[in-house]
């Protein structure tokens, strides 16, 4: 059976000369790269040298960046590293209602330690006001995190524009970028931020490597206390392996971020007119333009998100309902939820990620299998017949 | 030039045979296993099929394994997790003075919060006295952690008495057994703790992977909080790849484990005995006996550690002076120092940590390479000068 993989924001494959560059780490050269011996020295030019590709992806220099082992490590070492090195100013923080759940979980984490947190609302495209960000902003507010661009629903936020409006203020602002480094262009200084989240396994890279930019001068208490690995600012052993294909997929990236993009937005436009213009029912979530280059999400109503993703694997087709990490939880989305979007139809949600090879057949057939689909599940959903027996005159 | 590498406490290779179990995980299974596609169930399995072999090499179920990415990782999460969870009963916690730096350096940062500690003096072979434990113990007290085995000199503590003594005083008890775990027999309720803390980079699986045992019903606060992974107490992706050869390196261990240790026990006492009874001003650190089988310590006096590390390392022979983890701080060992050592004599310390494929013929080479190193280094050192003019008549 034809296998249509459209599901990059819960994973991608690892880039062929992402491989290659660790095998030499999963054999030979095992030492531990704070060893001083040659074995951990061989190994430790190779941490650095992942450290110098990964800051050249996000125009940041190589002692600015922390391996973490996830996005959502670096997200909880960017709210609360920060927020606990900054208690001593105050213990406010304002995060958007749209942020992973590693940001908005790592804060209910800290509201229990006497921290407060402002949850700032977004439209129905799922933005963020810069202007409501400013007006929630406090004295004691110390952290500001809102994320580049949303997994579920690909909106890009307007990051530069909110961290302009928190300079001055002493007000650091992280941004969650797992879902959009790799995929845009993003550049740490032309943002503003002080803290960045970024994932080698959402371009490419393997899983267990991930990165927190923590722009120069920036305390942060670790969470992972121990050795002196990362600058003091993340103990335990390195993954090496993992740091290194993550050095060489940001290295790919960068090279052919541009190029990927424009090959995914238009298939992405390709998939977004397909099926708005084919299923009647069916909304586009998050905005036409403003979006992931390789992102197309939907809310069909009168189905469920669960039955829809099942009945496309059937048909070889690989994509999310919401995220990945509560891809089990079987809540409706706290994203959609945030948008307006009601219970009913945020239960229907349907999240297409492309890879960097997907083609236009592969958009056509995924097109053409969801049409039998939703016909099917819509004749025995008991919302729909009460909706067509109201709507017949 | 010949290679012999005696750092295993460092870093193990990996074994081919886990590598061999990673690499489909690195190639064509490269979904997450959070999502519900198959491309995400057949992940799934692998690493709930990794889970039940970590949990089988401590004797655990399955459900009570959490991922980490290291050991210092898991021992945060068990000193920092149990003791904000069990923060309503107290704020006391009691660990040993030869702790590794993850478990010691927690335990401060959570001095910064309200928390306070009591540290265990060891004797001179660097082991815990269950009773001095007892001693400190208090109503408030509700995290006790000492280490089944100490990778600096080897030592393996008593943990199965300190933990039956803390039982019925509704104190939790956790072991760091990263250097224990996969070389000796470990078995989580012989042992009688709440917590446990293993690194399969011990024995012979990849780095970036690594558990913490928690026993079915103990609440833990999550380091990462983010998704429904780890059974919600441990956010973030999964290192698949990682995970799965761990699970295979666990289960060789456990297949290996004795056999192993038989081997590596007489090299180490063919090592021992070389090294003590060809030169002078040279102590064993650590047990005779009560020591893990692949390990041999020593400190040798009017040399640094880090000179003699250097120079063997020009001979082709890898191995440590004290932990990786504090290799580049350059201060004296917390450990050896707690066991009563003068700071000159700790300055001296050297660990030869075997592998499974060492040889006899290694150890000799070791012992025969040391003489000269050691007389040239001395004859380099202004306190051996002093100290021989002293001793002449």
């Amino acid at each position: 059976m034809k296998r249509v993989y459209l599901d990059r924001i819960a994973a991608t494959p690892l880039h062929p000369e992402a491989l290659a560059a660790m095998l030499p780490f999963l054999k030979e050269s095992f030492g531990n790269p704070q060893s001083l011996h040659r074995d951990g020295q061989a190994v430790l030019e190779a941490t650095e040298e992942a450290r110098e590709r990964v800051a050249a992806l996000i125009g940041a220099s190589a002692p600015e960046i922390v391996f973490t082992a996830s996005g959502s490590e670096a997200n909880n070492l960017a709210l609360k590293g920060l927020a606990l090195a900054s208690r001593a100013k105050g213990t406010h923080l304002v995060v958007s209602a749209v942020e992973h759940l590693s940001v908005l979980n790592a804060v209910k984490g800290l509201e229990k330690f006497g921290f407060s947190a402002t949850v700032v609302p977004v439209d129905g495209e799922g933005l963020v006001d810069p202007a409501a960000v400013e007006k929630v902003l406090t004295p004691r507010t110390t952290v500001v995190s809102v994320m580049l661009a949303n997994s579920e629903v690909g909106t890009i936020e307007p990051v530069a524009e909110i961290a302009a409006l928190c300079k001055g203020r002493n007000v650091l602002v992280h941004t969650d970028a797992v879902a959009a480094a790799g995929s845009l262009p993003v550049d740490v200084r032309a943002l503003g931020v002080d803290a960045l989240s970024l994932a080698g396994d959402q371009f490419y890279g393997p899983k267990g490597a991930a990165a927190l930019f923590l722009r120069k001068g920036t305390r942060v208490l670790p969470l992972i206390d121990g050795g002196v690995q990362e600058g003091g600012r993340r103990g335990g052993t390195e993954n090496v392996a993992g740091i290194v294909g993550f050095g060489r997929a940001a290295e790919i990236a960068r090279a052919e971020l541009a190029g990927r993009a424009a090959r995914a937005a238009a298939l992405r436009d390709r998939l977004i007119d397909g099926v708005l213009g084919t299923y009647g029912h069916v909304i586009l979530t998050g905005p036409r333009a403003r979006r992931l280059p390789h992102h197309a999400s939907f809310c069909i109503r009168f189905v469920e998100g669960e039955a829809l993703l099942l009945s496309l694997d059937m048909k070889g087709i690989s994509v999310s309902s919401g995220s990945a990490c509560s891809s089990k939880s079987l809540k409706a989305s706290h994203v959609l939820l945030a948008m307006g979007l009601d219970h009913e139809l945020a239960q229907g949600s349907l999240v297409f990620s492309l890879l960097a090879d997907t083609t236009a057949e592969d958009i056509d057939y995924v097109i053409a299998s969801l049409g039998p689909i939703i016909d099917r599940l819509r004749a025995m959903s008991p919302t729909y017949t009460t909706f067509l027996k109201e709507s017949l005159p």
